[in-house]
């Protein structure tokens, strides 16, 4: 590894407590399985997923053997199995389970199985035409599926050491490298993925030729804006008949060292900016992190809602223009929110400054924790940050913001990419160089560092906001002081003592047996949109530390839209014991609440009689069956 | 014409002056000559029309000469040429004009000559291919385009006396009766209007194939309604790939007299609910007018912009779902605004009730006329309620919301109607039966009823409140009280007088040489949603008499996002004397701007500064370049 810059945390170095134990516990002990009976088309009542048969028959056509029954599923169903072993690898060092392991074992054998004599790796083309590899970049995924097979390998590896699956994919490599490099195939991958990969590849192997890949995938994208068009010229197949002129959509109308504007598919777009960052950091190339600085915050000074949803629009998954931010039908996919803090933690690689892990925790704590269910057996791909039932889901405008949260989806890129996101949730939380340990998020847990750093975090973070650093092995410790916290205490061996924080991040000394105790605002704020986001002027959200909260009608009395809170209103932290939500917790709100008129319109004024409102993190909606939502609701004075 | 019911007035009947007048004029002496030369393709730098050349090829085609530029535009082309006609014969009434007239006589003869020896008329399949007739009536628009022509020729006879386009329509309406009764197939129409056309062709001549073949498809309509599926199943050929199974589009779902929610196509439904209404009232058919009342509620109390905009949704321009009204993504065509006015008009047949010319004058004054550019040289077809430059016109699901009227559509269906609705308002304003003169909208200028009674109509209405009928021949007379008016003085030669309305009207016995003085509340008026429409919560609308108002960036320093208005504020009437609007009246309104801040969120509270905002009537937006619009405007305490 190399120390001299900031480097993600090993998930192995990382003993979770609290919230986020409770979490990866749910992630190893019920997501994993009953994502691995789903994988095996042995869930009921689930969509079919068939992606262990796809490399199972993919390996019998290998051999000759058209015994089987095809291929099924999105052109990219590979990247299912691939992010289950990289979910199952991180939960294996959270959670060791050798059962598990010998499963994963299994599969990682079938796909072994699956990878043909020159590297190729690929069900949907060695099933159903070897002919057409590569030659459909816009659509085909090939690259995509290996970018995710990479970084399964590479997290299996590091869990338990094991090097199967890491060679398979280091041969895969050399495959592309001959494609690519030596063969100089003129195509950059239409669903970006497999740079991030790579530099995850070299990071773990040194291997020379994955550096070598991911610079020129990044560097050769865009440069010819056409070549999407001329591929689709030469073939005279497709699919799902995607435009070949989109440049938006597929990431490739420039350079990307030229690029400023997020735009197109959100998570094509934010897939490729982490691995622009990560070449950045990787190579010093101040340009490309340029380039990064300006498209993330085009991002989140622009384009992002205050959940760390992105991709505001359903046409194409996409970045739509700035400020243009609706509740109601925003698109907000799960995994463009991943996709985000990826490149978050590529940042601080590059730079500490607050800033991004501020973002990166607003997307974790919101939209990624509401993409699962509590119970962890449903999924939300689409996170609106309003539903009204009888218009969500319904309305034509409208059929993408699901009331609740479905078993699986055909197309089931979000429900493992949370898996997989929250059981390495290490590698967002800390991080470290030669001499430093970083505390990006407050994750209660044990943190051994590989510079030789050891410290124990205590804290009920998210719904408590004192946080405990117990220093067993010292060093220079860097701790994140959130952009939102108005006040702070911090106490090293129960003395008060001011520092100024650096580009919002606190360095101190820590001695063997330190204890270091961090306060912060535990205040609920109302939080204002600029009023340049039409669809939120007028409007007031309220946060708790990292959380946003929103309003459910099961907590008020079927209707949140007649309510209005009270500017600068009263509001309570409820002390309920009601562990509905998990132990989440609620506040009420001084509000009024506007009689219901049967007129559609009136000019008489409405009455308005003061109530409370009742308010729950984000992350907790559509828990308690269908039933009104809203994040942004209006202010009176 | 049967006077027991209430009919609406003769367009010759009525002499506008004022508001009314300014505008027929415009149609008669810039809209009428415009839309010609557009409809020859003789405007520059506009859309191609080529819908007089389609007639002159038919007709070429009939004769076996097919050296000519075949046919092109939208499968419905003809129609533009049929409302052209029908507005000339309207502008005929109000503004004589030979040159007009026998311009119109020239495209009659071109039009009589496209006419095939059986009485079929439609260029599309004419000159396309003949044997495709009447084999797609889901996208095919045989009848609808019949429809148009038949209004058309109705209209020019009554303007003209004479019957050369009539006996063409005669002929062709018996061609229909062929097919669809004598042959007995099976279909009726993918869009209705040729319903409401044929009751007028029966109205004009009495022909009892009309009122049977009208009869027929009001009633056939949803009995089979997988009518289109099959039709789709028996051709090999398509004109857009409409969905045939999508019912609720093209109003096939269930008999007409089963319906009670207004859906899909908002112009199929309006044209389809106005020939069910006018049906209604000539056969006193009980339970198809009781239908109409259910879907009258389901559009004005559930699904209607307080602009009288119908049909929210850009996907099948269409309603959408109950309370789903956004005001950003508005559909709203203008053409569903100009249908709203037809099945308003009709419905008045059956009751006369203040309810319906309530809505009539809604739809006029403020969707209808905003889809005209106050220059009468630019149109709208799309009229939604806000409009942010940077996002309207741009962001994906925008692209639909125009910031400026363009010159012209490829499908121009809305510029059309508006000039045919404003040359006959006088049909929608006034109506009579055998022994009352019924005035639904304040229209100036002398009317000459054919129950024998004449008045005359002064006021400045919509700017001015105050209306004096000078009766010249009297009889019994309704005027409707507006639902708005919380005010109301009625004097009778100077005396004042105390009536209660009836359903809306007060009915008076007018004398020879009565003077009656009506004023109404000239109060501008804050209105108020119901709280089950999401978008409008928390937020306010201006009006004032029959007029919506709307906020414009260029009176308001460029941004009215920032700007909310004060509850109960004050508002006053401007008295400037700017003429940029053709004399439309401002509305000064007591507001606070909200200071910009460069975040994209913040908690910190937001600065308020007490303003003023200056308030346009709706119909006058957009005529200034392009700046931001709003009606609905947040209310702060």
């Amino acid at each position: 590894m190399n120390l001299k810059k900031q480097c993600q945390l090993s998930v192995r170095a990382f003993k979770a407590e609290g919230f986020i134990e409770k979490y990866q516990s749910l992630i190893s002990k019920t997501v994993i399985p009953y994502q691995y009976s789903v994988l095996n088309d042995k869930a009921p009542d689930t969509e079919k997923s068939h992606v262990v048969q796809n490399f199972i028959n993919a390996g019998k056509t290998l051999k000759g053997d058209t015994d089987h029954d095809g291929f099924y599923g999105m052109v990219f169903q590979d990247s299912d199995a691939a992010k289950w072993i990289e979910a199952v690898a991180y939960s294996l060092s959270n959670c060791p389970d050798k059962e598990l392991e010998a499963t994963a074992d299994e599969l990682i054998d079938i796909i072994a199985n699956a990878q043909d004599s020159d590297g190729y790796l690929n069900t949907y083309y060695t099933i159903k035409d070897k002919d057409k590899r590569w030659t459909n970049l816009l659509e085909g995924h090939e690259l995509y599926c290996s970018g995710h097979m990479m970084e399964a390998a590479c997290a299996y590896y590091e869990a338990t050491g094991k090097d199967k699956l890491l060679n398979v994919m280091l041969k895969n490599a050399e495959h592309i490298y001959d494609v690519f490099i030596t063969n100089g195939h003129k195509g950059y991958p239409g669903h970006p993925e497999v740079e991030l990969a790579l530099l995850k590849l070299y990071s773990a192997t040194g291997n020379k030729h994955c550096l070598e890949l991911a610079e020129h995938f990044i560097n050769i994208r865009g440069v010819d804006s056409d070549y999407y068009k001329k591929e689709r010229e030469k073939r005279n197949w497709t699919v799902w008949g995607n435009n070949a002129e989109d440049n938006n959509y597929q990431q490739s109308g420039m350079p990307v060292r030229k690029m400023s504007d997020a735009v197109g598919h959100a998570v094509r777009a934010v897939y490729l900016y982490t691995g622009m960052a990560d070449l950045a950091s990787s190579t010093g190339d101040k340009e490309l992190f340029s380039a990064c600085v300006r498209l993330w915050e085009s991002i989140t000074q622009r384009q992002m809602y205050i959940t760390g949803g992105i991709g505001s629009t359903v046409h194409g998954e996409a970045f739509s223009v700035d400020y243009d931010l609706p509740n109601d039908t925003a698109y907000a996919e799960t995994c463009a929110s991943i996709g985000l803090m990826f490149f978050a933690s590529r940042m601080l690689e590059n730079d500490i400054n607050s800033e991004y892990a501020d973002v990166m925790e607003q997307a974790f704590y919101n939209t990624v924790l509401a993409g699962i269910q509590l119970d962890g057996k449903r999924f939300f791909y689409v996170n609106p940050l309003e539903i009204v039932p009888g218009i969500s889901g319904i309305s034509p405008t409208h059929h993408h913001t699901l009331t609740l949260r479905p078993k699986w989806y055909a197309c089931a890129c979000c429900p493992l990419n949370v898996s997989r996101l929250i059981s390495s949730i290490a590698m967002y939380a800390y991080g470290e160089n030669s001499d430093t340990a970083f505390c990006h998020m407050f994750a209660a847990g044990e943190v051994s560092f590989q510079n030789g750093m050891k410290i124990k975090c205590r804290t009920s973070y998210p719904y408590d906001f004192n946080i405990t650093y117990e220093i067993e092995k010292g060093g220079r410790l860097a701790i994140r002081i959130p952009h939102w916290s108005k006040t702070l205490t911090l106490k090293v061996n129960g003395k008060n003592i001011t520092k100024e924080p650096v580009k919002g991040y606190i360095y101190l000394d820590a001695c063997d047996g330190d204890i270091i105790e961090l306060s912060l605002d535990d205040t609920p704020r109302f939080v204002y949109a600029s009023t340049k986001v039409p669809e939120l002027t007028g409007k007031v959200a309220l946060r708790r530390g990292p959380l946003v909260y929103c309003f459910e009608g099961v907590d008020n009395n079927g209707d949140v839209l007649s309510i209005s809170l009270k500017r600068n209103g009263k509001v309570t932290v409820s002390n309920e014991n009601d562990n509905t939500l998990n132990g989440a917790v609620k506040l009420i709100v001084e509000a009024v609440r506007t009689k219901q008129i049967d007129d559609l319109y009136s000019d008489t004024p409405l009455e308005n009689k003061s109530c409370t409102a009742v308010a729950v993190p984000y992350y907790t909606w559509g828990n308690r069956g269908e039933n009104q939502m809203r994040v942004w609701m209006n202010e009176i004075n």
